[in-house]
């Protein structure tokens, strides 16, 4: 059919098994050519197609409620509710977010981008349901990687006692981004490898009907199930097997590096900018490695990323049991490195900053207030990292740096990021949260400080000063010459440590017509407030720059450091206002 | 045998069976008379004496590790591992904490006082051993009520890739705080009721061998599970079924009074101290049935802890499928309200402030990033609440006050904060926390001005300002009155908003001479480095008061507002300060 003429899932409804068919072709192959030219998550949305269709086919949405995991799997939803336009023509492929988004479309009910929450949703949909005395079909799509997340399995075990319709599409593909860990993907193998049929089962022993079906790609046997379940009267698994990436044989091939992947080429699968420079993953991945080969007892750790750090499959084999990955498990890694830590390790957890949201308690209980020395380095912090909402880095400051007994320092550049956790591994033996630099890969251009609990002084002035942090300390040095050329000299301060400040410092600054300090990140909470907190009491004039305290989406970052002052030439012009 | 010559594990090894007995009738009398007097956590205690004892009669601690879940049920661990005294001079009975601290033995691994975490931080033990070489049992002991928080539910998920040793003994007491939720009970039930034989095993799935003790307080059966156990070469799970609150009638027959408790009465179980004033967690209560009955889509929901919130088991029934109690799982509990939300419904969530540490992620992405209408009411914040180092309320405002789109209020007296239920439940429609007072039951001297995201200037004065908040305004109330008398004519402001600052109302202030914040919680993150970030650009003199960041363990609150200014005088001090 011509897909243009899909405005709803209504528009697929009249058509013939033969036609649905047909209908996933067209789907996959519109799709492979936007995800080549554009980039995005190709293996986890080319692995859904049939099952997307045989969704919308069967039940009827927006009544029937589906809520996606991460929902890095929408993109055939999107396709089918109106928004066709967006994978068809080049010119609007930017028209669509790779996530659900109610803003879009009201098929797509919330803004999802961390795993696990599916479920959960989706009982809060069913229990506002049957208050309501509605009837609608409630359906959770959840992947076998999200599975595994701690929050999916307590809605797991709590939506049975709801006692109504309530129906969870288990998308099986068999892997994380990586491979899948802990004992549930052994399970989950065992009811594959039995047709479904293995006495031993988990949705089983937790009351719900399970379904299993084997082609999990095949439209035909997908629309049977599904009809099976549509208008149950309780809870209900249907455990479809998949294959991620299917259709696009590089994907099927090269499943980590396709699950996400930039523009490539169809048929090599060959990145079509091809970027030769050393990111700051490949760095702190070279540098755990060296590390633990020195010692024995230094393990590198994460929750389901290992790419985001650097890990590649190759760097995870030369670790061997150096490597912990424990899936999408971020509480579970951060109080098992506590674990690790009081047992006489070194344990270094490496963590995408969004997702360290998952485990705030467990950073402050069960690090933090045992003291133990555990290393964090946090990725993709501040205004120059991922852009979508659900993966803002501009929030880790006022997260962490407010936990006790935590000292979150951050880098300005590569050496004094490697410093940074040189120090941290070998010396600090307390809780050290490292915050990794973004942006343009900055070398030093003086000898690194180590002493990083105190704030760097990098060009000593008078007057004015500015005390800015991470990537954004560069466009404070800029201002600095800005101001020089206007025949002021200023004092410009690298802080380093976010979470205390250096009173010594500030005591210095306190007779300053004015001090500005620079979050890369949100305002409230961050270190700038804490210098405005301690110099107030002396009335020094302190202007505190950062972030609007606010959710942004997939933003231009220049127009937001314009919007918020940071630009370099801003920043000269607050030091200068009266 | 005399208890007071117990100094460790090793002078119990030498008893045979009957005298262990002996022994168990001893810890317990000792025991229920301490917590008779002093109060503690009863159920749980009582439950584990034989469990305790036949663990420490088998494996040799602190070489093998135990890690106790929550740790609120260590006081027979601590009988044994020698702070006996403790437990048996009533003098003494304050020597020790409720929970495992490494400050107090070598026993004790972890500060733990949340649930849910004894499987994650014993993989971290087990995986330092393996790196080591050492060959030590390492030993999480966990109840079926932390089981299903899904932290735990990530670690059972992960611990068996470790390959090695690992014991979990599941202490199945059938019973949380209140009763359990979710359909991993009706399953731990099965197993109970198949005397551990059912085809269907949820650990088998996983990977565990399992061995099941129906009789858990039955010393003899114990000491043979643990000792098939000891040294295995793998994941094993000790199923023990006992009896929370076994051998004091009372507890036994009530349970959920008895999880925790006041100095009581031994025979009639009545508390010692009689409180009739209503408490904020009553009128809370009150409020919500109210509310609920007046709308049938109004809900309340708990991750577990009903009772904290004002919820009795009457009350629970009177409310019917208007009250939703998730189990220990606050992760789901939030993001399932934000999906009731979505559905329609109006979600009030009653939280304990330390508990909702849990669902940070939760907060900022299912409820602020969809912007969706829950209603969360924090108990026991700020530093008139509970004062174990696992349960401090100081962190909230700093935690929850810098998410966007979350609006965070704070009550000083009964009718603002009944106002405020009020006008989050009817009126507000975004998301908002609400802060319950702590400490003394306050009522207003005033009309409650419900304008509560503007700033309530309580007396308008001149050249010095103080704002405080919560139950800290009182103190400030009382400074005024302090300065009022030296001459001076103080403007008092009560906040409420903690989450943004009022800046007309702050502009008013730019001129004075001096503004003070008074914070009910750590400094840093909170609502006064707020007003000093914003009133800094102006060189107003702001000072910051409020508490030091740290953790404090079983603190007086009256030594702590001393050290930290907090007291009215000094509070009064400080506004005069040059």
């Amino acid at each position: 059919m011509d897909l243009l003429k899909i405005k709803s899932p209504e528009d697929i409804k009249g058509l013939n098994e033969n036609e649905l068919e047909i209908l996933c072709d067209q789907l996959r192959e519109a799709l492979i050519k936007k995800l080549a030219a554009h980039g995005g998550h190709v293996g986890p949305n080319l692995g859904v197609v049939e099952a997307t269709v045989a969704l919308h086919y069967v039940f009827n949405a927006p009544k029937d409620e589906i809520v996606y995991d991460v929902s890095h799997q929408s993109y055939v939803h999107k396709m089918l509710t109106g928004r066709i336009g967006a994978f068809i023509d080049p010119a609007r492929y930017d028209e669509v977010t790779g996530y659900t988004s109610p803003h879009e479309s009201p098929y797509d009910l919330f803004e999802v981008g961390h795993t696990s929450t599916s479920i959960s949703l989706a009982t809060g949909l069913a229990k506002a349901r049957d208050l309501q005395g509605r009837t609608n079909n409630v359906i959770a799509f959840i992947g076998d990687a999200s599975l595994g997340g701690g929050m999916a399995l307590e809605a797991l075990n709590y939506a049975p006692e709801l006692g109504t319709n309530f129906i969870i599409v288990l998308n099986d593909n068999q892997r994380s981004i990586a491979e899948n860990h802990g004992e549930l993907y052994d399970h989950l193998a065992e009811l594959r490898n039995s047709n479904g049929q293995s006495e031993n089962n988990i949705f089983k022993a937790l009351g719900y009907d399970y379904i299993y079906v084997e082609e999990g790609n095949d439209l035909r046997q997908l629309i049977k199930a599904f009809n099976k379940v549509k208008d149950s009267d309780h809870v209900v698994v249907v455990h479809i097997n998949t294959m991620k990436g299917m259709g696009l044989p590089v994907a099927e091939a090269h499943k980590e590096n396709f699950h996400f992947s930039a523009p490539f080429d169809v048929k090599t699968g060959a990145p079509l900018h091809i970027d030769v420079s050393e990111g700051y993953d490949d760095m702190f991945a070279k540098r755990m490695i060296s590390l633990m080969q020195e010692n024995k007892n230094v393990v590198t750790m994460t929750a389901g990323t290992p790419g985001a750090i650097g890990f590649s499959e190759d760097r995870r084999n030369i670790c061997g049991k150096q490597f912990i990955d424990v899936g999408i498990a971020e509480q579970d890694c951060i109080t098992m490195s506590a674990g690790l830590a009081k047992g006489g390790a070194t344990p270094v957890v490496g963590v995408v900053s969004t997702f360290l949201q998952r485990a705030y308690d467990q950073l402050s209980h069960d690090i933090a207030i045992n003291d133990l020395p555990v290393v964090i380095v946090d990725f993709y912090g501040g205004v120059f990292a991922m852009n979508d909402v659900t993966h803002l880095g501009i929030f880790d400051v006022a997260m962490v740096s407010n936990i006790p007994n935590i000292t979150m320092i951050s880098a300005t550049n590569a050496e004094e990021y490697l410093a940074m956790i040189d120090w941290a591994v070998k010396e600090a033996n307390k809780p050290i949260v490292i915050r990794t630099p973004t942006g343009q890969m900055r070398n030093s251009n003086r000898k690194v400080e180590t002493d990083f609990l105190r704030y760097e002084v990098v060009e000593s002035g008078e007057e004015v000063a500015i005390i800015a942090e991470g990537a954004l300390f560069h466009n404070a040095a800029e201002a600095a010459q800005i101001l020089k050329a206007k025949g002021l000299n200023p004092t410009l301060i690298n802080p380093r440590i976010l979470s205390a400040v250096d009173e010594a410092c500030l005591d210095s600054l306190k007779d300053y017509k004015h001090v500005v300090t620079v979050d890369n990140g949100i305002l409230n909470g961050g270190f700038g407030q804490k210098v405005a907190g301690y110099l107030a009491k002396y009335g020094t004039k302190v202007t505190c720059l950062g972030l609007k305290n606010e959710f942004m989406d997939r933003f231009d970052v220049k127009d937001v450091l314009l919007k918020n002052n940071l630009t370099p030439e801003q920043i000269a012009d607050v030091v200068l206002s009266e």
